[in-house]
């Protein structure tokens, strides 16, 4: 990173985080905390304030409206974004927009794109990724894939059944996934399918209890009966589906990561400002032992993931073997954001679990973030696989 | 215990455990799981079937209707009851009732008995318990009671403020705990008195944000302008509530542990549950070593909370000192009960945190356990300061 | 427990307390802790001493002169003794001899315990257990047995070779397990055998670098070529060896922990009293929260602990199924006593380290106990094993 | 860090990667892990065998014979190095000379450098760092120095002592840090000497028990009773001692970190190379969930480590403010590098406690890590104070 460029990060990061403090949390504070239920009207007055700000889209390139930063450099800005849950919307890089905008970059031939990321990147609709299945078996497989898309003269039939659909809710259309060679379980055969909302042939069961987990991430079901989709609705190549998927993964793994680090700054800092704060005695939580230690222990686990994160992302974009590196930021900041909202928690103690109600949030959302792409136990499954792998090379 | 009394105890175990699972289980699920907010026909209901089943207020003395366990003969009763959050409610052994019998047993004058305990150990009205203000200082201090009762010539004046006072909404009176002399902070002092629902002078605040943290522990806040109570409705002895406090607070602790260490089971039972269950291919999660890890720390920590809640129950049916035992049991079970939901929880990964409702729900409730009466760096810190008493007196 | 019975427990404890500190304490200091260096006759001096207390050989039965407590009565008793690890010694406790006599109470006819118990239950010999052999996989199966007893017309000619050895130099004679039937991997098969030591065909290497790890647990290997055993050095019957095998595994999983648990109370009392000393300023580290923390958590621990091993021992002394519960025992203890142990270093820190030479023996022999009869992952997977067989019973 | 000197430090690393594994390992193999013992003649060797490898003192200046890489760049260099124990002695870049150049490239004069730094930065000599002082108190403050140098007409007179002062055995001098001024807890007023071993009036008392602890750190305790030193021996200028040493802990802390690094990598790798071999029927310890488990978390913990370390080196070569950095990666590393032995322990289980024997070392170095420049306590109070104080900033 040159000078100016570290420079410009450093600008937009500031930016951002005085966006996030002036209007979007007390946006946040006045709905309740739920991302996915906010008024239209009121999500594009945060876009607006982002774009006037000059951090719209920081991660979309320059020829979509974005500031087309790297990995590397979007790193501090979307833990600043994280900050509050309503952060990457106003600034377009929320998930599961963000992933798809990632991949159409990439991906999507020129009409695609015109038709489906302009709109996107500008924040005019949203987007949602259908992979995960029903599990027949234990959920460890992400290859276990079902619904089919056979061909026809005409384009596709796509038949099957999608779960834990992020944000389907509102969607103006779907990436999905879907089996177009191969065996149900093969690694190969996987084709990406864009699927306008209300085809023929879709339907989608909203909130399968979803809410009692979580008022923020409202996910659905998708059933396919006979969609029909044409040619031109292919994602990239045919049959590639699986290697894309492993590229979005890790893209958004880290910026899941990024964002999930702002949460765990902001419950740090709540339950810093509450132990700095005297009572009428002059006495501080701050000053006894074994609140500093969870305080100290917060400022360890923060510094440590955004050091996994930025090491993940520099190979990222240098184009180098990065599997190891995003499998182990994500399972360390997973957890890492998982202990400091709780020990933040356990700083503010019972009034925190109340009065302080981002806290309360927070513990319910982060929770999510351990078991979202698959349990943390296939990435140490994955990560310990290739050390051992690595051993073999070294026996032979 | 002798043979009878175990094979007692054990057949009162057995049919909560019946009870429960076949009664109160699905009045839990129909009432997605909202013990505070149970219609009064339905919560009749379920005490009914307690009675006839025999395992009516286990913990009440026989001359009140109840079975007269000792705390130890309790702790397995109680565990099985709280199997599911409605089941102390159907056993008239929830919280905050359990611990106000336990103290009017003891303290409260026949008139007392008859007024309240009579119609509270039969289940026909619920109460509260009104001792914890809100914090000027940090919050770390017991002693810090700010609400008074004056002497006047007819009875008592009470002027104060109360919070996170748990089921106040519905109860017929309150037991309140105020300074009838000594200085804010100190150790002695306050006095127990009996307070109706509806007295002038007593104003009732509901729900300060509770709902946002949790769907059963419904909370509220008391405040007391001016509210007079005749002598009579002194509980025990004027300026002796810190020892009855105390008294309340060693017994609660250990039924708080024996209720939760219910709930950990059922976590427990659920992610076992779910492991076992073989996949179309025949596969289990159980038969991965990750999951066989998470399942056996599950058991060993409730087989170490088990443990400690009995060592402690023991000492207290023994009237020997108890204030190490109980500290170390609660600060352990609740950390242990929350390992085993967070683990639960793990095993059973996406789907667990929705379609499993009772273990999202049981995440956020026995959250609260590790800040409930006093965050445990409080019982730490107890803990630690006798193991260095018994040090000085080694020394000298 | 009968009061009677508790009162003499307690008298026992009590002895046993004094006869470690005022006797023990002072030879293990002047022979630097190394419990199988000591010469014979500071070992028969410390011997005699416990016998004059009164608490020789607690777990023998009377008619072998010693006190016949059952597993839960010496469990206190036991972790007196181990407040030293040269207590165990003096009072005739130590592994392996301790398993030894119990299985030879059970199993060894009037002859084998004229021979070999009664010496060894008075403290005139020494013995060992071979059954642990170099192992050919991975380790984690105890059925691995390679080692071979042949039938012969005038007895069994044994071949093979065992490991890990506990304390062969010097010992009499000791307990070999041998395969007389089945597969090299079969469950079935072993039998038990004495073995003098200087027998012809018996060769033992000691000390493969077992010193480099621990100055205790003087390890050896045995190795037996054509060794010949007449039929009345079968320890009781053909082919049941596996069974004895685990019934002897279960005793002393549980009196391990018992004395480990006395290591653990004395580094715990050694890190207390550092904390407790003040200082020239008369500051203590024991006024400071993180210090407080881990001496409660020690506190929690040795607790946890003895509630575990206790639960454990009635059942055993009940004759009901208790593999889980010494199964869980173990884990929790073996771990918790590792963690007690390296928070006391941790109080002491540099000075604790070299100074107070005893936690740092400690900490390198505790570690050995996470490892010592299979690695603690066996443990947890048999106990998981446990729970997901007991799920598939309610699920049929 | 431009691409030129990124593939030069590659080199670097690579060059010592490869000195370690070929030369270094067999003569710590050979000489029993004693890095302190090591006699003159095999010390000589292995440094030249670093020079001619190109990776001598790679940590000093290019005046002074090294290769002058800055923090961030000498990371993987010293990770490599550590790899063994001795692998820094034959680079010449140990604790504690290492810190000590670091010190008198900065702030020694001509006349000194020439006389103490350039043999040292040669391998020549051995020097020692003596500050540390038996604790009045609670051991917990850098500031209570109490060894004094009072200035005289021809220079200056030292009282005072010093202890676990590693290395002084065949040191040819010390820096030695005395209170020039102020009193005795105040935070100023301390002065760095250079004092000659065999001065008058110093003597030095080897080993006062550290030879239990640990086969390495050989530590001594230093007692000066009037030594004269004269004003030429004064290291910097006078009361800026306080300073300088904390100057030399920001650099030590993490070269520290780097060094140790390479024993958790070290030990990882042992483990991982156990894991993956196969026995005699093809199974693998690798294959097993919970022994992948541990040794996934060995690659987390060395990889959180490294960029914990790596973001603080480029604070500290920026010469921006690095005191929280540094003491979040010193408090980190300490706790993962202790984890990651322990876990490879366990993974090798018994046979690993004994015939690897490098594991077994490790074990009980790793341990000083956790509280050689104070207890990570200190750290963790000191991380807590900046938050604190942070929050402070934003509050007014």
């Amino acid at each position: 990173m040159t000078g100016d460029s570290a420079a410009m990060v450093a600008g937009v990061t500031k930016k951002t985080e005085l966006l996030v403090r002036q209007l979007v949390l007390p946006v946040e504070e006045q709905h309740g905390g739920n991302a996915h239920d906010l008024p239209d009207d009121v999500r594009r007055a945060l876009q607006t304030a982002a774009r006037t700000a000059g951090v719209f889209a920081p991660q979309v390139g320059a020829a979509f409206g974005g500031l087309g930063l790297n990995m590397r450099d979007r790193a501090p800005v979307f833990e600043a974004s994280g900050y509050s849950l309503f952060g990457p919307v106003a600034q377009n890089c929320a998930a599961p927009d963000e992933g798809n905008m990632h991949l159409m970059e990439r991906l999507a031939s020129p009409d695609q794109q015109l038709r489906y990321l302009v709109p996107l990147a500008a924040g005019r609709i949203r987007s949602c990724f259908a992979m995960t299945e029903p599990m027949p078996g234990n959920g460890f497989d992400p290859s276990a894939l079902h619904t089919t898309a056979e061909k026809t003269s005409y384009g596709w039939v796509i038949n099957g059944r999608k779960w834990f659909v992020t944000g389907a809710d509102g969607s103006a259309f779907a990436i999905v996934v879907a089996r177009t060679s191969g065996e149900p379980d093969s690694r190969s055969g996987a084709t990406m399918f864009l699927v306008d909302a209300g085809s023929p042939g879709l339907r989608v069961q909203h909130d399968r209890g979803a809410h009692r987990t979580t008022t923020f991430a409202r996910e659905s079901e998708l059933i396919f009966e006979n969609l029909e989709v044409s040619d031109d609705m292919v994602l990239g190549e045919v049959d590639r589906g699986f290697d894309y998927a492993q590229t979005r993964l890790w893209n958004t793994r880290l910026t899941n990561c990024m964002r999930w680090l702002g949460s765990a700054r902001r419950a740090a800092d709540i339950a810093v400002a509450r132990a700095a704060n005297p009572s009428s005695s002059g006495d501080r939580l701050g000053d006894l032992g074994m609140v500093q230690h969870l305080i100290a222990d917060n400022e360890i686990d923060i510094a440590a993931s955004r050091g996994l994160v930025e090491r993940a992302c520099l190979l990222l974009d240098a184009g180098e073997p990065s599997a190891q590196a995003t499998a182990i930021a994500k399972t360390f900041v997973a957890e890492a954001v998982g202990r400091v909202v709780d020990r933040s928690l356990q700083i503010c103690s019972a009034p925190g679990n109340t009065e302080d109600a981002p806290l309360s949030w927070l513990y319910r959302e982060v929770r999510l973030f351990r078991v979202d792409d698959g349990p943390l136990e296939t990435q140490r499954w994955a990560i310990a696989r290739r050390a051992l792998r690595a051993a073999d090379g070294r026996v032979s």
